[in-house]
């Protein structure tokens, strides 16, 4: 059963393997609240899955040990598991599909675990796993629904409140729920006052909509760049603990996700994936009441992969009015390009790249489009943009 | 005069307005030596630069504060002089490049400081901060050769010894040379036998030439993306105090630079700018002799522009062959292009984007060229793709 005695009991197997990580005050992020984020993108392995998959080995018996752990995974859990096989001295194997982000792959072998590439998707993986275990006899580590690692990603909850005793509010990321679980159990032990929110991807809302209907629903499909939480189904366990100890889920967008890995990078300098952000993006857009409070959101992970890491921001700019691409219709003959480039310049529009091809095959011969990137301060900059572009005889599309 | 009781001061004077910093564990960075980083980026106004700036502040007159203090930057500096300003309750006015970001020009309005754009480089805005020092007495704020500045900048060495006092080595960058001077000052009068080494951009050296040369070097020119250290000459405080206390510094090319920024994103989970990566580029690029030590590298800030830093992971990538532009010369008929992919896919590399422009000016004009960018494991993995290509029949350029 879980108890607190256990979350206790799984920090101190923790102390030397995983970091106490910072708990960062975030003034610049918000006004609206007095916002700290708890860091476990700055943790060993780039996520807090060490925590629950190093507790959850030391509690394995001899035998289980001396036969090994198996656990699939395309990110965090595999890192996590490789560490912790690492530090018990026990051999670890993971399945990986095979079209796992290069860095996620060289990062897990280089905990020393075995990594077994699978052709496919996750699920390939998954299955895979599971006939390697029976084959093999290897003890599976499930990810989230498993009171052991629960109770190791609790001590994330032990911590905060040992770092802010007056924290008023906890929000944290929901995938398979093993995390918040963890967090609202730890919190709520220690302060029944203490609210403690869930956030979801609105593409992968798997315990928000299990919640809202009182039973654990599996989604057909998820759809986030948030990878980490892109989980179909909430396991028993989780569901259980969520139903009885969560004040409230909340779900955000995809733009949502990407402006607050943006606000992360650029006001606190730190890398966050999207699964890890997703409690700040819940934060910038008010979709809890914290009006005045105390807030601490968990930053759960940092492991993106740095090419989409650049697309997300890209995204993020373009949402926060921070960048635009526009399309300018001109006829084609010598100058405009000049012209543009002139007004933009003028109204103090950086262009971060411009794209000019007459071969289009576009409606009318005598014209063509120039494509250009701008680097703005916001949606009136752009339509200010705009404006002049269309006073100037250009037509935006 | 500099003393011990003085940076001493200085801490305790920044108590409750300056963070003290995490010093967070690198272990994945480097297998060579036990390697720490004191994360200054982490700092309010994402660098070091408040310390000084608020303790210089804090030394003025009730005359000298009354006036007002301007300062002349392009980034860090212009944000720490107005976030100390701001916290002490007087009148901050910064002249900035009016070419400076747009992030960095808003961060500085939003700890209430008035700006002054200025049409030009940086030369011209600090002759305007010049100018209207005189016109209207506000007192001038060094970003470097001031005796209160490099105190407040030795807080940092203060807190490395306090937070690692079994530190064998620090590693600090150099610019105008108020930060190491402080942190070099602390660090020996605290533990002698604890080494002090510099880091410069290859491109601007000046305080490199300067030790070499033993007397103050003015360079004509400097060029590094690291515009945070891009000095052409130090100070007559920081020359004197560095070459007193540093036990050498050394240099890092661009490419070394970009390289650890991009080992910073990817394994710490933390954005530095160019400036604050040079010192782990030195412990990278094996600049220093650490085997086995206890390393302190200070990451002294985070502040850069979040489409420049785009193109350094980009730079990154290409510099350690995890990515790599290829041209591959085609001639001009159907079923190339899937054949070019089909190979990528087949060796493993990831294809991040695919240009084919058959309107390209060529010499041949039955071929044409397909730029094709791919995401790599290393060099190794590079030659096996191009060789591939080759034996397929396609002249790689």
């Amino acid at each position: 059963m879980l108890t607190l005695e256990k979350i206790q009991h799984a920090a101190h197997v923790l102390e030397g393997v995983a970091r106490k990580t910072p708990l960062m005050p975030a003034p610049t992020l918000t006004k609206d609240c007095e916002l700290y984020l708890k860091c476990e993108n700055l943790q060993l392995t780039g996520s807090f899955k060490v925590r629950g998959g190093y507790y959850k080995i030391s509690q394995l018996t001899q035998e289980e040990k001396a036969k090994g752990v198996i656990a699939c995974s395309a990110g965090n859990h595999a890192q996590g598991i490789a560490l912790g096989a690492q530090r018990s001295g026990i051999k670890a194997v993971i399945c990986m599909p095979a079209s796992a982000p290069l860095a996620k792959i060289e990062a897990t072998k280089s905990y020393g675990a075995e990594v077994v590439l699978v052709d496919g998707v996750y699920d390939d993986a998954a299955q895979k796993a599971v006939e390697l275990q029976k084959e093999k006899g290897y003890t599976f580590a499930h990810p989230f629904n498993d009171e052991d690692v629960i109770a190791g990603q609790g001590t994330v909850g032990l911590e905060i409140m040992e770092q802010l005793a007056q924290a008023e509010v906890v929000v944290a990321p929901i995938g398979g729920g093993g995390l918040i679980s963890g967090i609202a159990f730890a919190v709520k032990s220690i302060n029944p006052n203490c609210k403690v929110y869930g956030v979801q991807a609105a593409g992968a809302p798997s315990m928000y909509t299990s919640l809202e209907q009182k039973q654990i629903v599996e989604l057909p499909s998820v759809q986030t760049f948030a990878d980490g939480i892109a989980v179909k189904q909430p396991g028993n366990l989780t569901y259980d603990i969520c139903s009885r100890y969560l004040d409230g889920v909340v779900t955000v967008s995809e733009n949502e996700i990407a402006t607050a890995v943006l606000a992360l990078v650029e006001k606190q300098k730190i890398v966050a994936e999207g699964a890890g952000a997703v409690s700040v993006a819940a934060v910038l857009h008010n979709k809890i009441n914290l009006q005045g409070k105390k807030v601490v959101c968990v930053v759960s992970g940092g492991n993106i992969d740095v090419n989409i890491l650049s697309r997300v921001i890209n995204r993020g700019l373009a949402a926060t009015g921070r960048s635009v691409k526009l399309t300018v219709q001109v006829t084609d003959k010598p100058g405009n390009l000049k012209n543009i480039t002139a007004l933009c310049s003028k109204l103090g529009a950086n262009i971060v790249s411009i794209y000019h091809d007459r071969t289009q095959i576009a409606a009318d011969i005598t014209s063509c489009n120039v494509e250009v990137v701008l680097e703005t301060v916001g949606f009136d900059h752009i339509e200010q943009i705009k404006q002049a572009l269309n006073e100037a005889g250009y037509h935006t599309l």
